[in-house]
């Protein structure tokens, strides 16, 4: 038994999907989250910058005395989780292999498709990962920049939403997938223009809930679960505004949060 | 006369349309341009990291002896500039006074609409400017993310910018403009759809052409000017990957850019 806390990180606010999860997966965890909500996005950026990022935001959360961390974010969990691994000590838990996982288990006839941000895509992560698993998987990888403002924006279920949607699907209903890994904390929003444009026969991946499953199951087999079956603490981190992140996240989680503290990340 | 070069400031690649304009304005000044490509958008951001990164930003450009910042990112010219002119000697030009200018010149009905990020829309910057020349004039500012997004995708011209375009700025049709701030440096790339949207008698003003009118103007007036005509210097300085910038950038300049280095801007 372990009473620490888990740490979570993400660029932003779109990881409190994973918390959330984790949240009715883990109900007596304690988690420090971390959100780098002063350079998100992470998705555009250069390999080297999002692991000089996520580095830092790693230091920060060592402060916090946690047992492991996990990566909410796919680019990071794509770009930086391997090199992270051989720095750190603590266990990582990312979003890749667990939704790679569940894409390989769903799919049945090898046609998967994978979406996400360009650094993700890029990187090849996911395919690579899917690849191990299944060798004669076809795999398709396509990012989709617009999507994350389009959920910041509130228009998901718009007819923005729609069009764009079927500009960036096309190639992937061409190929007839049937399985589709949700590569970005903010695509699962999108869930259901997605399945409008691509049909209701592909299975829509979410790695958010893979990664709480995938936590679960970390802990009980390194003898690190805590010894409270319920009432975990929350306590949360930025590094820039605040208020902006209650509001936001809030609404994400469906509670209040409390106390959000403030970080100078950079200084780490 | 003054033969140092000018600094020219945006938090991306956007500013170099700025840069463009200075470039065929004042062909004999030399440029030092730097872009924060690493934590670009600054449009979602606080005031206050805002300020720190713009602050951080001016240091850098100091150390490269210039005689004046020009601010090509707006909304670091509506949040920061009038804080960084309390603490630097140099001369700042922004981007919000000369696009505020051109839109009361412009107007004949006195209802002007102003278009940029969160940031710029909500700091209020160009509403005030605008009722300080024109106490008269009814000015509707609205916040529009997506555009920037659909720039960075090349997706000016679709269906998609189409639509989102007609949701944004319905209320300026409704309200009547005839004078509009594209009040974000992407924004002039979605001109001809905005046209298609608000009618060919709403005037688009464009303050990176402005702001480089109002550079030539206060480098005559204080006696700056360099004493070349022709064949200025351009050096090139980002805060993350250099190569992604000379790819996107060339595109921008209608030339290739040499040579661009990378700066460790935290640390500074």
């Amino acid at each position: 038994m372990d009473n620490r806390p888990i740490g979570v990180f993400d660029s932003g606010i779109g990881g409190l999907t994973v918390l959330k999860e984790i949240m009715e997966q883990l109900p007596g965890e304690d988690i420090v989250y971390f959100g780098d909500t002063a350079r998100i996005p992470y998705g555009t950026r250069s390999k080297e910058t999002v692991i000089k990022y996520f580095f830092q935001s790693v230091r920060f959360l060592l402060t916090k005395e946690i047992k492991a961390i996990v990566i909410a974010c796919n680019t990071a969990s794509a770009l930086a989780m391997e090199e992270a691994q051989k720095v750190f000590e603590i266990p990582f838990i990312g979003v890749i292999e667990p939704g790679a996982k569940a894409a390989v288990s769903s799919t049945k006839n090898s046609a998967i498709g994978v979406i996400g941000t360009e650094g993700t895509i890029n990187s090849g992560a996911y395919q690579r990962k899917i690849r191990r698993m299944m060798p004669s998987a076809e795999i398709i990888g396509i990012s989709c920049p617009l999507f994350v403002s389009l959920v910041e924006e509130g228009w998901e279920s718009t007819d923005v939403a729609y069009i764009t949607a079927q500009r960036y699907l096309l190639e992937l209903k061409e190929h007839n997938i049937d399985s589709l890994v949700l590569g970005c904390t903010h695509y699962p929003a999108l869930r259901y223009t997605i399945t409008k444009v691509l049909g209701d026969k592909v299975t829509l991946v979410n790695p958010a809930y893979e990664a709480a499953k995938a936590t679960k199951m970390m802990l009980k087999e390194q003898n690190l679960l805590s010894s409270k079956l319920d009432g975990g603490n929350y306590n949360f981190y930025v590094s820039d505004d605040p208020e902006k992140f209650k509001r936001v996240g809030g609404n994400i989680l469906r509670k209040e949060i409390g106390s959000v503290q403030k970080v100078n990340i950079e200084n780490i």
